[in-house]
């Protein structure tokens, strides 16, 4: 497979920051292809971003190289990371941004609930590098654009590391191994009575809102679900729907989502990233 | 000439989702190169889709694979589309996307009244795959991604189709030949009294009004233009004009458009797409 | 090194206008990558345009061609522009849109003061072109896609000719040379009693504030800085400040910026290119 790079960033598209990275890269590896995640994500707004990675990454080929910035914390103490799965590469700060691949690991190996102690949804915590994961503190010099400016490591560091992963260096000559890494607590769905509840963890270009509810979180439930005070039938199986009408449907990643065909069901119901989803064990009678 | 694919969406560029779609293509056709046209068609806005479609696909090399996916009816029994021409090949759903490439094939052919009949603007109709384009129903799941989603067919069929044509894939490996596809009727400028009546198809970032009414259909006709209340002269050559001053011109692909140098049109006159524009048949003494 | 254009424009991404550019671009050099630097510029910000083509072109690999069409002249006898530099090479009008790259030659003959004459910031002014650097008025039709629309040169001239530029033409076959080029005379910081005077060159997408002034102009200066109302301390080296406290620090291209981590320094500031900004020539006592 030729070399293939993704960019993650909150730059924007308005300036010339996602070009500057995108040059550096071309610069140390003339033949690659670069592929944009987004740069729209909020300013700082490491778990969107890490949301989107989670929900992008697996649909690349295998070997790409993930390039993920949304850093409020650069020029400080926090740390450069590379991580490396089977499937991927990853290279970003270590503030949680890889969250969803550290999630996704840990189902895979039916782990999914050994770091949910309780605590604040999405707040970082530092959880151990799963098994079959590897990750390197970014440390070697040599692989970097210099000098490094304080305020601009994708163009300095991070991009510099994955255009040199994309040639072939190893990743183990990019820096020193680390047992750790930082993880934004993702809140799983839990039994609740007899609901189960979960919450949104992502709201969509389209107002969808999409849930951390995946289909076989259901076990079989056919109930309605309640958020923001209105109450949706059970799960649908496309957006059709009569006008004005909320739906649940599982979406394209897995996750349920509650959508409003032909409108925006985050601005119909007010409802945001970490509010309350909650699903009923069976349809009611007058359902 | 190396593979090459468009993508048009109304993804947005906030979101993953047009990252999957080319994750996607690049596992199956690594080699590829991805152009984009605009992943800001407004949610659902099938015939804005339409019209950038017709407006860029002839600027791209000879047998570019063009990826058209805004579709509301994703899910539903709507068809999913391969439309080849002899200069291109279009995939996406079957509900009027592309109608500019249904348009200019019959214009080709001096048939471009064919189909107008009466009805409102914007309406799809089926009408026949004109003459020297080839229509196939999406059938073959073999080039697909697999398991499809309900709510993502640009990721999970017609992006992996896209991709498959782009390796050399004939056509008609894909599907079912058909005979008939959407179309939403577009309407034509027509004589009323002495004047000529046509409309605005876009509106563009500038606010420029981008009209029905090509060079040709004026034949000859050098008044003035009317719409929303406002009275242009003739036709300009460029965008030069005293401050505020509103010009038509013939634009970059032929149509003629009205644009305020320096500001918006569409915010000055409060006119979109639809509204009618009139063209006198010459110059009035006062003019 | 395989051929490499960036593409830098105000049209929006909204429109098909960007994807005909790069379709004529494709056709005329088909394994040719392209990358984009913004299109969000303002309409007709030809400064604003400068500015980013300025700050992002050293990060591209030699010989990268950079394509840049702010134009509000299009169609009118403002000459179409090559210019090359040992460098790059840059294809765009004749209105300003390379005074950055102007204004990093003279700095690199140590002639930067050469030509900031009396007069109001950002004026056009025609300057004889910097020894180092040729410049070609574009009038050889042959390398020109035809018909050359009136309102559309990205398309029909300057893209031509960058695509066939990135194939190896040389940049003498493609026009005249010519000895002058307009330049958007770029405000420097001067002195003002003990005091600095700089101003705001441009608006980032975060809010930050990015000045005229580099660190060497500082010329151990520790002192304040103010600007609209606010006087900040001296320089820190990252953008890790208390919550709502404004910072100053040497950003990612050398010049000096404001910030406001966590927030828009511009949306609090009221401030916008071309306020001044004023640095004291050491710390007070209480600060």
């Amino acid at each position: 497979m030729p070399p293939l790079i993704t960019v993650l960033t909150d730059f924007g598209t308005a300036d010339a920051y996602v070009a500057a990275v995108k040059g550096v890269i071309h610069s140390m590896n003339p033949g690659v292809a670069i592929v944009d995640i987004s740069h729209q994500v909020a300013p700082q707004g490491v778990h969107e971003a890490a949301f989107l990675l989670g929900s992008s990454y697996p649909f690349f080929p295998k070997g790409t190289v993930h390039l993920a910035v949304v850093d409020p914390g650069v020029g400080t103490s926090r740390r450069a990371l590379l991580l490396v799965s089977p499937w991927a590469s990853f290279v970003g700060p270590d503030n949680g941004i890889f969250s969803y691949v550290v999630l996704e690991a840990l189902e895979a190996l039916g782990k999914k609930g050994s770091i949910h102690q309780d605590g604040p949804a999405f707040q970082p915590i530092l959880v151990p590098v799963p098994p079959g994961l590897q990750a390197y503190h970014l440390t070697e010099h040599r692989f970097w654009r210099h000098p490094v400016s304080n305020t601009f490591h994708a163009r300095d560091i991070f991009g510099p590391v994955a255009a040199h992963l994309s040639t072939g260096v190893p990743p183990e000559e990019m820096g020193t191994p680390v047992e750790s890494l930082t993880y934004l607590r993702i809140p799983l769905p839990h039994q609740q009575g007899a609901e189960l509840e979960g919450c949104i963890l992502h709201v969509d270009h389209f107002g969808n809102l999409i849930t951390n509810i995946r289909e076989e979180d259901l076990q079989g439930r056919t109930g309605e679900f309640r958020l923001a005070g209105q109450t949706l039938p059970g799960l649908r199986d496309n957006y059709q729907a009569g006008e004005g009408q909320l739906v649940a449907l599982v979406g394209s990643n897995g996750w349920v989502e509650i959508a409003l065909p032909g409108g925006s069901a985050a601005k119909l119901l007010g409802a945001g990233v970490g509010d309350p989803v909650r699903v009923a064990a069976q349809a009611s009678r007058t359902s």
